[in-house]
Formats: structure tokens, C-alpha cells, sequence
């Protein structure tokens, strides 16, 4: 693991690091706050999984996570979408390869070689972040927005036990349903619809639920709320009486402005179940 | 005037906005916070100029500062750091020309027919905002960060009463005795170094000082310290018994991390100042 740099923030240290990542067969670049209280010992883990077209710095550097953060004693890691590099597949839509990995392990070329983001994002990183920083692994919580709100919600219900509390912006919460995911499962999982299944947020919310809180912000002028299909999951949350707050932020759209606006809460949200 | 992009954040709408300059003689481009209490009457403006480099984005999109702004219902205008487009003159150094207006009016050609950014940011941004947004302009505050700090040093203590208070994130402080400073200056006011004083903090401080509380933050490890040189203002503002707080912090560099854990309470100095 190679450190790119570290900053001094909110009192602790932001760090970037690349290591060779053996699931996406790349190398791979992540973001990690650690708060102050990591000097004394491990402090627990918000996971934040970034949208399309997202590296690990977008979210590192616009969110405004790091000062709610700090003011938990937890810490941030802020992963990269997709693998990344000159012999990586991609491909010219924004929604698609690089920027683009949607969190699942592809089966299918030319994607099954490095687009392994489900097993970096809940094996490989998990490992590396346990032995090489001063993380409490058994206080782990997970957000994320857009792309990457699907994938925390989806991540959270399939491993039971993993994370305290899920929480999302803006997600995209029936990718079997939407453009937003049929056109990317086909690509990295194949036709058989039977693969897409695990991947939706919809889908399993009535198969499993989540053993914990559950939050959820979507801005109701998001412009790309008829992708992200929030009715869907509110209709799920609500049959299987799961935990859980959904808000529809009124003015609000899909961007860093968004977000940054409701981080404050989120990062309470998470700090109430890691530290319950 | 042409909107770019309104998005709500933290209650208010961040804005973007471009006009034609009379001053710079192109499209200037500007962001704008403005808190929720601005729809029910005119509030509390605060400035803040950024570093060499940068646009209208940089701070808006980084600086975590609509969080604080909108806390206190102060809105924050966000200039760009120089003329731009096609016509305008421009060098391949990242700190002369384009990005790097050092907010002066140049005399000097190619410069001189569009690096106007004194006038600029003094006279025909704050009418433009004057007439067309709920702003408060008798209640104003500048800060700005490196070459903005610069920017808002000189310009509070060159227009008394302007401005309630100043604040500045590692700003360039004594530039005609630094190599940020002595370059750009040659290139836009000409060798004759009578005409650079007006644009030294330090010396305007030895001359005028501010009539109003100062804060200064700079990171014992930025990388530029040396350019910056902060011991100048430090000798001028004890010299001149000036109300002021000058903060070494340790650990900090010159980086955005640092500029946004300070942010909280820079907002919150000036608006001590600007409810005062």
C-alpha cells in the first residue's frame, strides 16, 4: 500500500492510498479520514459509496463529511467505483465501465476481469483497511449516493451482522427496474434477469430487510428521481414494517449541494448505532 | 446577467451566475449562497476570494462554508480569480495571468486590457449584487484563502467602512517581498515598485491598519510558508497594536482540508461582526 497524501483535517489526517488490488486485478485508490480519537486506538467506520463518474476523491473532497466526523471520533472511507487503468475494459457512456462499476462481481466479458467491485468493496478493502489503520471492524456503518447509495443498501441487507446502520442519498433502489441498472446488469451479470436479484435494494428489502436503522434522502427536484424510483422502496420498507426514515427533501436535486446539506444528519444517524 | 445553476443547499439556493464585466471586458462568472432568510428581506454579505488557480467552483464546490452561512443567515459570494476566454491574455505559469488575478488593475500590457480584477471586486460586483439579490450591503464582511487572502487584506484596508471584518486562510501577506508577489506585480503594475505598496498587507497594515477585528489561519506545515510569510504581517499587526487573532495551526497545510475545518469559525467571527 502506497500513500499518496495526507492532510491534516478537522483535527485528524485525510488520507489517499493506492494498493494492488487482487479482486480488480488493478490498482486501486481509496480516501480514508481518520479523526483524532485514531491516534488512541481503533475508532469505528462509515463506509461512503460514490455515484457514476465518481473517483474516491468527489465525495472526499465536496461532501463536508469529515467535520461531522471528526465531531464522532468515527472515521470515513470513501472508495472508488469501479477499477481504473489503460488495460481496464470501458466504454464511452458515463454510465457504464469505468466510474461505472455498480458494485457487483461481473460474470461476463470483457467486464469479469477487473469489475470485481463487489468483492473489493466487502472483502478486499475491508482486510487491508483492518490490519494497516486504527479501525474497529466491529463497528462498521454504510452510505452512499446515487450508484452508491444502491450499493451500501444493497451490501447492508445481503451481509447480515456487517454494519450497524445503512443509510443512502438519493439512491438508485430498483436498478432492475430502471435504466439506471438493466442496461449495466446486462452488460456485467448477462441476460439471465435471475442474477440481477441480489442487486437490487428493492428486491431485497422483501426478501430480507436490514437488521438495523435504516435512512433515506431523496430531493423531490432530483432530476433523475424517475431513475432512482424511491416509491419503489417505500413501498417494500413499509410491507415488511422495517426500520426505517425516508425523506423526500423538497427543493432539493441530485447534486454535492444536496447531500453536503444532509450529511450532518446522516453522520448522526450512524454515530446513535455505532455507538448504541 | 445569466443563471447557470441554482441548487438548494442547507435551506438556501447556491447559485451560479455570468455577465458581461465592463471592468474585465469578458463574461465574468460568480457563485452565490444565499441562506433561507434571504427570501423574507436582504442579509449579511461575506466575500471570499480564492488562491492562485482557482475559479468561482473551487470554494463553492469545497469549502464546506454554506454549512456555517446558512446557520447564520449570511449569504457568500464566491468571485472568480481573474478575467478569462479567448481574448484574454494569459501565460503558461500556474501563478501569472488566467487564475491568477492577484486582484490588482493591471497598467501594464497584454495585461492590461481585461486583469481589472481591483475594480472588479471592489465596485462592479457588489453593485451587480446590490441590485439584483437580497443582500444587505451596508453588512459586509471579505475573507479568502492564499492569493484571496491577499485580495481580501488589502481590499478591507483599503476601503474603510467597507467591511465590518476581515479574515484570510494562509494568505499571502507581504507579496513585494515574495516570489508570490514580486512576479506578478512586475508583469501587471511595471518595475517601479512605488506602485506595488498599495497591494502589500503588511504594509498597509504598518500604514493604516483595519478598523475592525482581524483572524488569521495559517498551517504551521504548508508547504508555501515561506512564500506566505506570515511573521511580516504577524511584526506589523503587534507594531500597530491592531485587533487581531493570528493562529499558527499546527499540522495544517495549505490545502482545502485546512481551509474547511477553520471554516466554522471564520463564519462565525464575522458574523459576530456583522450582528454586532
Amino acid at each position: 500500500m502506497e500513500t499518496i497524501s495526507e492532510n491534516a483535517c478537522f483535527g485528524g489526517t485525510q488520507g489517499v492510498y493506492t494498493h494492488a488490488s487482487e479482486a480488480c486485478a488493478c490498482d486501486m485508490t481509496f480516501g480514508l479520514f481518520q479523526p483524532a480519537e485514531a491516534r488512541d486506538g481503533p475508532v469505528p467506520l462509515l463506509w461512503f459509496l460514490s455515484g457514476l463518474t465518481c473517483t474516491h476523491e468527489n465525495a472526499m473532497t465536496k461532501a463536508g463529511a469529515q467535520s461531522w466526523a471528526a465531531e464522532q471520533g468515527i472515521a470515513l472511507v470513501f472508495p472508488d467505483t469501479s477499477p481504473r487503468g489503460e488495460g481496464v475494459a470501458s466504454d464511452d457512456a458515463y454510465d457504464l465501465g469505468q466510474g461505472a462499476g455498480f458494485y457487483v462481481n461481473a460474470t461476463q466479458d470483457p467486464w469479469k476481469p477487473h469489475f470485481q467491485m463487489w468483492d473489493y468493496v466487502t472483502e478486499e478493502l475491508p482486510a487491508l483497511l483492518g490490519e494497516n489503520f486504527a479501525l474497529d471492524m466491529e463497528r462498521q456503518a454504510i452510505t452512499g449516493h446515487s450508484m452508491g447509495g444502491h450499493g451500501a443498501l444493497t451490501i447492508a441487507m445481503s451481509l447480515p451482522g456487517r454494519f450497524r446502520s445503512v443509510s443512502a442519498f438519493a439512491p438508485i433502489v430498483h436498478p432492475t427496474a430502471s435504466d439506471w441498472g438493466r442496461k449495466q446488469f446486462t452488460a456485467y451479470l448477462g441476460e439471465d434477469e435471475a442474477a440481477w436479484a441480489a442487486h437490487d435494494a428493492t428486491l431485497l428489502m422483501r426478501e430480507r430487510g436490514f437488521d438495523g436503522p435504516v435512512l433515506i434522502d431523496t430531493g423531490t427536484n432530483d432530476q433523475f428521481i424517475d431513475l432512482l424510483k424511491p416509491e419503489s422502496f417505500a413501498e417494500a420498507v413499509s410491507a415488511r414494517r422495517q426500520q426505517a426514515t425516508l425523506r423526500l427533501q423538497p427543493g432539493y436535486d441530485h447534486s454535492y449541494f444536496f447531500i453536503s446539506t444532509f450529511m450532518e444528519e446522516h453522520v448522526a444517524f450512524h454515530a446513535d448505532a455505532l455507538y448504541a
